[in-house]
């Protein structure tokens, strides 16, 4: 698939078949993963990948949880009502999690970066467009606690699970959401 | 060109030549940046679109500067060394702001994350390969100070300039920095 009309294609996608993800597209995405770039090229990710619904049921019961506590502090209506059952649908869950220790130079800043987790989200998106040219579905999913991922899926203490992505193919066709023209979000200065 | 190429194939380009960017090109790779996911499609994003290098140069000022103290608290010895004339060589900046009242419902967690600055770096990571397929080369910025690029760039005090990039023809073929190979990134679950 043509790259352009790949990122402008992908979709997030909250309904998966059962059909099993094929090895050869999953390293393919994987590799693309790890051609995210990275600050001084630490590559500062690890990907923990589950086949296994028993772990997608116990990260949905978190994103339950936390839903329900979510709903109360935000006040805001629709996340009561906002189905997570995609997560115990998805045939397979990729964690990806992120090594604070190695940040770039922008970690000595007067004002901190967090150079490991720019890296870790531009690795998300890469994972979410080569799927997408694959013919597969991806959520990009970060209604869970750190603890709690870390707990379900083994990470080490210092260790941060920057986000989770639900993947396989889609149950249905997505539909675009708006998005607003460019000219409304960008500015020049010639 | 195919998007897992182009994923694969996209470096960071720290040599332009004096080539300006056809607005065409631009306005896809803008495009493509704002179809990047968001948590709650909030978009949380604008972009400063930079050709006038009289700002290149105030730019580069500010990273030698911060270039000199990141040396001496990191102890790191290439930083010193590390040239960083690619900023007024550049035909085009891209200023990506991320916007912090556009963060999603991952704010409410009980260890508060913000989207918006992931869904920032989703935006770069689609213009650095968008910009790929179109034989264009990006550097992803990171060595200043948000203050700073408020100050260059006229940049409100409640914005926060997540990322800059530096966009152009590449003066020389570009060289992939090694990758560790996914098997050692990857565990699974099954």
């Amino acid at each position: 698939m043509d790259c352009i009309e790949a990122i402008l294609g992908r979709r997030s996608c909250r309904a998966f078949t059962n059909q099993i993800v094929e090895d050869e597209k999953l390293q393919k995405i994987l590799t693309c993963a790890t051609y995210a770039p990275s600050p001084v090229n630490k590559q500062p990710w690890e990907f923990i990948v589950v086949r296994n619904r028993a772990y997608n049921h116990k990260l949905q019961e978190e994103a339950e949880k936390v839903k329900s506590y979510i709903a109360e502090r935000s006040k805001w209506k629709w996340v009561s009502k906002y189905k997570v059952d995609f997560i115990s649908q998805a045939p397979v869950l990729i964690i990806v999690v992120g090594d604070p220790s190695k940040n770039g130079a922008e970690q000595f800043l007067n004002t901190p970066v967090n150079g490991y987790k720019q890296a870790c989200a531009a690795a998300i998106e890469n994972i979410c467009i080569a799927a997408h040219c694959l013919g597969l579905g991806t959520l990009w999913f970060s209604l869970f606690e750190a603890k709690s991922a870390r707990e379900i899926f083994s990470i080490a203490s210092d260790k941060d699970p920057v986000g989770i992505i639900c993947l396989g193919y889609p149950a249905k066709e997505l539909v675009a959401p708006p998005r607003k023209a460019v000219c409304e979000k960008v500015q020049y200065i010639d």
